[in-house]
């Protein structure tokens, strides 16, 4: 069987120096975040600057549709890109926008970000009152298109209520366990296990707020939460979704924090740094080391960093009727 | 080989009782217009409503995107709706839009309407400047992606210009020969030979204003224009595009007339009465049989009510990269 490498959440500001890093990362797929706050019509900015990238490095990147895209970049040795939203604000409170991104190739959305969104609860919020009416309308059309429903940024209860609602498995495209690293952000093992029983999938995040020690996170370290992560819910449910922002500026930071909700304070906050096995797309390489001298098998290792992605996408990408 | 019949343009207000001529008038595919002169915004709202009527009827009709869905169309007794503007304003300033579009199933896209357009010179503009800068990167970005140039409403210097620039043979969707009922709005025998010369294609319009005698039109007249226009440019170059209106609201003509570039008057105007031979898509059996009875032979008939726009389709809807 071929192998594929798939990042499942990233927000990288693309150049030349960061699409060589896909490369050296041998990166097939990734899922990139198009809008954080952003209503419909600038999110079709996105798209347009989207497309002129996929212009300018045709020889490097083009738009996924479908996980066939997947093959085809891996035969071509380029990377797929996925586009998703952190947050349902492109479909403003329109139902039938979905479809129309669905078109467009949107095959991500999160239900929530970090607040109270028309559809469910953002973890950050201080009571979760579960999904929504027009949330459970959503979760249907969203089954119906084949665009995944993501949960990485929602609150315990929505979580747990969209599992049990949707008809077809939902991911948590970047998030870690809370067992190995206990924030509110990370997801408790009765979210992980309900989870993978449903038949979803986890990414795990190296972003360094959701590693235990931060940026000083041991690979070692990390591996052995897998060890123990698979122990809890098995081999099969687990990827990679990075988070990683490589070259953002502080401004983006602020624009995903804040976005249009609150007036934003003037703060230094900038990106934290990453793992120094993680910097960019080639920690994908460390990664494969790191699991392989911590007793995964070739196979195992290989669905980790990828091919589990690639077969819960392959299913999850159809539409339910055509 | 199977015959197709295809309208080239319609702007009808489907019902249960327009849809049900459409089966009446074996349309496989019609193109419809999604926009007069909407926004990009307003657009996507045209599309949102499509999409409801495609689920409410997916017995009757369903979106169509390559020439592929008109076989599949006729294979399962249904139409396959191909989506196009009358004018650029759903792109707004932003070339980049016409990707967005063309993924959203846009496959035709008028230069100009009546007026001057930020691309070309509409027909009943006292001066026609011809195409303009952002004109000629559009042509070269239709041609690439695949969506047709449609000059029914182009002025003659911006169609002749637009023939010679267009990389790939471009179409008038809906008008008539000159020669047989001198307005302005109808195309002379040099804009014919241009366009049939390049390889593009008309579509002979049943809209009364386009016709001699108007309302009154007979139909044996009607097909001895087509035999006189077969002998100026040839049988292949030939379709209809009926620019039916059925069951519009008068508003909907104040809309395409006025826009929001003037102030509209209000005035009782409403659409004129179809000729009786024409009066909804059952029209189509009329047309075969009149054409029949003016000497056509089946071949040829079978190549204007449809065959023709097939073959024209199934060149003109593949990017030319991709």
């Amino acid at each position: 069987m071929t192998d594929y490498r798939i990042d499942a959440l990233q927000f990288v500001n693309w150049s030349e120096k960061s699409l060589e890093k896909l490369r050296v990362g041998k990166l097939d797929a990734v899922h990139v975040t198009v809008a954080y706050h952003e209503n419909f019509r600038k999110t079709i900015d996105s798209i347009t600057e989207w497309n002129s990238l996929f212009r300018k490095h045709a020889d490097r990147i083009f738009q996924g549709l479908t996980a066939e895209d997947i093959e085809k970049a891996k035969q071509s040795g380029r990377t797929a890109i996925f586009f998703g939203f952190q947050n349902p604000t492109p479909i403003e409170d329109d139902i039938g926008l979905l479809e129309v991104w669905h078109r467009l190739g949107v095959r991500f959305m999160q239900l929530s970000y970090n607040n109270q969104s028309l559809l469910a609860t953002g973890y950050k919020e201080h009571d979760d009152t579960g999904v929504t009416n027009m949330g459970r309308e959503v979760i249907k059309e969203m089954n119906r298109l084949g665009m995944v429903i993501d949960l990485s940024h929602s609150g315990e209860r929505s979580t747990l209520e969209t599992i049990e609602l949707s008809g077809r498995p939902v991911a948590i495209t970047h998030a870690n366990p809370e067992f190995w690293h206990p924030i509110k952000r990370n997801k408790s093992d009765k979210v992980l296990k309900a989870l993978a029983e449903s038949g979803g999938i986890l990414g795990l995040s190296l972003y360094p707020f959701h590693l235990k020690d931060g940026s000083s996170c041991e690979l070692t370290d990390f591996c052995s939460m897998v060890a123990r992560l698979v122990d809890l819910i098995g081999i099969d449910h687990i990827g990679i979704g990075s988070d990683l922002c490589q070259d953002q500026p502080a401004s983006a930071l602020h624009w995903m924090r804040n976005g249009r909700w609150k007036f934003s304070e003037n703060t230094d906050e900038d990106f934290p740094a990453m793992p120094s096995w993680f910097p960019d797309n080639s920690g994908f390489n460390f990664l494969a080391d790191g699991l392989n001298k911590s007793g995964f098998s070739g196979e195992e290792t290989a669905k980790i960093l990828g091919n589990n992605w690639y077969r819960y996408m392959k299913h999850s990408f159809l539409p339910n009727e055509r």
